[in-house]
């Protein structure tokens, strides 16, 4: 290699120029290993650059490995005897399709409770965000791996106040959503040996995130008043999975007797119950149920929260309540883990809080889907008429409806995917067969569907259903 | 329970007061299980409320399962056999403290790369944050569980310029940070039956990952010029986990051949390299050293790459480049799980990075850490002497600093701490006991430490480890 022939151009500095030439003369097999390079006075006057130019090319090449240096500043490329296994063999074409680009356009979505879309006042979060910009110094750091203070601060009072959960703003832990959260406390219990029973039907996703980390799930019959208690004394699960206040997909409240018995089962087998209130703010007549950990003497209960359903999800805050004897191996465990709920966000949030925002967001968004869930069943009813009953209890943002078709579930989805339209059935919510019945149950969460468009939206779905 | 005593006050609804006296009463074993409740007509009258008022109470008594009506709109006290077994036994009294409280004042703190204090500019980041909230029909949605489109656009344009990366929008995924990340990544492997083989010393957080989700993990010794090819060739271990750029925590790069040796036992044993890019843009002399993903044509290498040097940690976004070849099955996997970074920063990050900003903001720090360093390196030489070594090798956030002294760790550690000062031991980051040196290496951070403050931090120093 006594001779390099560099078109130098102006675009990029030279030493990289030079750099690059040589790199990918090495890589590409041009220079055999051991071979001299050119001299630095050599080469820079070859190419009439400076010798500064050169050795910073050639330092480049040293730092990685490339050439190394020997006697009397001359330079020799290395041996990389396993170049030629990683020529490439023909450039990669791939045409792997973004996925923004897979997602669908749905006319609409009943199968996400994603939120009104005029049911957030971004400019009033932004003056908040305003405020919790204003200090810089503590935006500069990693935050608290259990979340900022002053949030769980107001999350513990919400508690009390809304869901009548006593706790300390230690016992709380902020993360990024729930699962976040349900996946670290994976690690706390023991994949290979323990066992997760989960309501049935359940809460699909959450299932997903114990079979992910290795746990052996076991659903437990759930169809009525919530999971079955003999059942659950039967097995050897360590932790039960529900959702007390409304449950995932059935929509029923737990009483009071089951709680108590669920509590007590806990209590006694030294198991956990992992309550998933994830939208307990809507119900539409009476007060919200009380959450289950409310009850909670014996120190059971990990309570698992989320402000998904009254902020928009694009933020991203979520947290869980520990009982006090998990509370230490848990934090001992966060401590080598970082927050993952961003600092602006969650200081935004305690602010917003602090000032009764979240309160009357949550009063707002209940009078919207209130009036939504009122009109969507109406439009339901007559455009079903006797084809369709609707099983509802005044909570949440979405409805079971039950309809007579003789479709099959295939044929429907189809005729979904057809009319761009998006629904899911009760039966997706089972581990294993769902019970027959005779007609089909849907899922449909209304909070997305503009009230304007529901009449529309119940037209296409009984053309989906029916037609 | 023929008659109750309510003091109406005006702080609440009355229905929720009648609600709570009795759900208290009951839960408190006032009233006999199956005992009557007075008919709403009765209480109306007695406590001079309407009759819808009292209707509303024993409503909602009955959906949480406390009361069951029976014939002729009568009410009775349901079963609650286990209510007995939950009475709190004492007022819980607890005094844990809050983790913020935990979390010690330092006058320097060595151990953590926190970022420059005047290392940001926020009110630029305001202005770009401002133009993500214009999208708010966006902002209401769940993103995109890979990371919304326009990031990963411009993260693969930058890893493209900057790190030599050739890799598509579709291949990389976003997460709030790379823990989040690598435990997503964890659900993939097989935890059972998997070896994840480790740079030793290494990424001690990272490595605890891997042991949290049940892994076992395989310190392989790697001091000098990076992980032990033979030691690692005779293991069975499914990935290794490597930061080839500058090693952490010795700060080495590794050379082409070891990168090449360590990507063809990947290739050939069907195992993955994970490269950790943490802190590759600076280097300050030279030219950054380019990513191993770079020679990847065998597809084995899932690059990691975070944010949290360059822009706030309070700003919670990391990413992942994946190969073709765990793309499908990792995708699959991530479509359960919602986003975990916040929208709105990765909307805004990407709008700065499309300006050009996020290689400002590079070129900005490696001025200011250039500088920083310069001084840490020269006040360190003159505070200690002859006493102190410096290893660095010109690039990351903090030195090596090898100090001859007769002090145990166990008293420069008491030391430390009772002068306010954070710092740490090369020997900390060794899975098992690291090799005996005469000296004692410490890692300094020099990123969040003043300029003006160098020489004042190096006698702290100076003070802590040798007097």
């Amino acid at each position: 290699m006594e001779s390099i022939i560099i078109n130098l151009s102006d675009s990029k500095p030279l030493y990289i120029q030079i750099y690059e030439h040589i790199r990918n003369g090495i890589i590409n097999g041009d220079y055999r290993k051991n071979e001299p390079l050119p001299s630095i006075r050599g080469l820079a006057k070859a190419l009439s650059v400076s010798k500064i130019t050169v050795e910073k090319a050639y330092d480049q090449l040293c730092s990685e490995g490339y050439i190394v240096g020997r006697e009397r500043s001359r330079y020799y490329v290395a041996e990389l005897s396993e170049l030629t296994f990683f020529r490439p063999e023909s450039v990669k074409s791939k045409k792997t399709p973004d996925t923004l680009d897979s997602k669908k356009a749905y006319i609409f979505d009943f199968a996400s409770g994603e939120m009104d879309s005029e049911g957030f006042d971004f400019a009033l979060w932004r003056r908040y965000m305003g405020r919790a910009f204003s200090d810089v110094p503590r935006l500069m750091k990693y935050g608290d791996p259990s979340g900022e203070a002053e949030l769980r601060r107001e999350i513990a009072k919400y508690l009390n106040h809304s869901r009548g959960v006593v706790t300390e703003p230690s016992n709380i832990i902020v993360g990024a959503n729930t699962q976040v959260l349900i996946a670290q406390l994976c690690t706390l219990l023991n994949a290979e040996k323990d066992i997760i029973a989960f309501e049935n039907p359940g809460f699909k996703n959450g299932r997903r995130i114990f079979t992910d980390y290795g746990y052996k799930v076991l659903p437990i019959s759930s169809e009525n008043e919530g999971i079955d208690i003999d059942e659950l004394k039967k097995s050897s699960a360590k932790a039960a999975y529900v959702s007390p206040s409304h449950q995932f997909p059935t929509g029923h409240i737990m009483p009071a007797p089951k709680r108590l018995a669920l509590l007590k089962w806990a209590a006694e087998s030294g198991a956990y119950v992992i309550e998933d209130d994830y939208d307990s703010e809507f119900r539409y007549y009476g007060n919200p149920i009380p959450a289950m950990k409310g009850m909670d003497t014996k120190d059971r209960v990990i309570y698992v929260g989320s402000f998904s359903k009254i902020i928009p999800p694009s933020i991203r805050i979520s947290y869980m309540v520990l009982p006090e004897n998990l509370l230490n191996a848990f934090k001992e465990r966060i401590s080598h883990y970082n927050q993952t709920a961003s600092a602006t966000e969650q200081l935004t949030l305690a602010l917003y809080m602090a000032d009764g925002q979240l309160e009357r967001q949550i009063r707002r968004l209940r009078n919207i889907y209130s009036e939504k869930r009122r009109i969507f069943i109406s439009e339901l009813s007559r455009a079903f008429g006797a084809e369709g009953e609707i099983h509802d209890n005044g909570s949440g943002l979405f409805v079971i409806f039950e309809v007579k078709t003789d479709k099959t579930k295939e044929e429907i989805k189809a005729a979904a995917e057809k009319n761009k339209i998006r629904l899911s059935f009760l039966s997706d919510f089972y581990m294993g067969n769902s019970p027959e019945k005779s007609g089909k149950r849907l899922l449909l969460y209304f909070s997305s569907v503009k009230a304007s468009d529901m009449e529309k939206a119940a037209n296409l779905l009984k053309k989906t259903v029916l037609e």
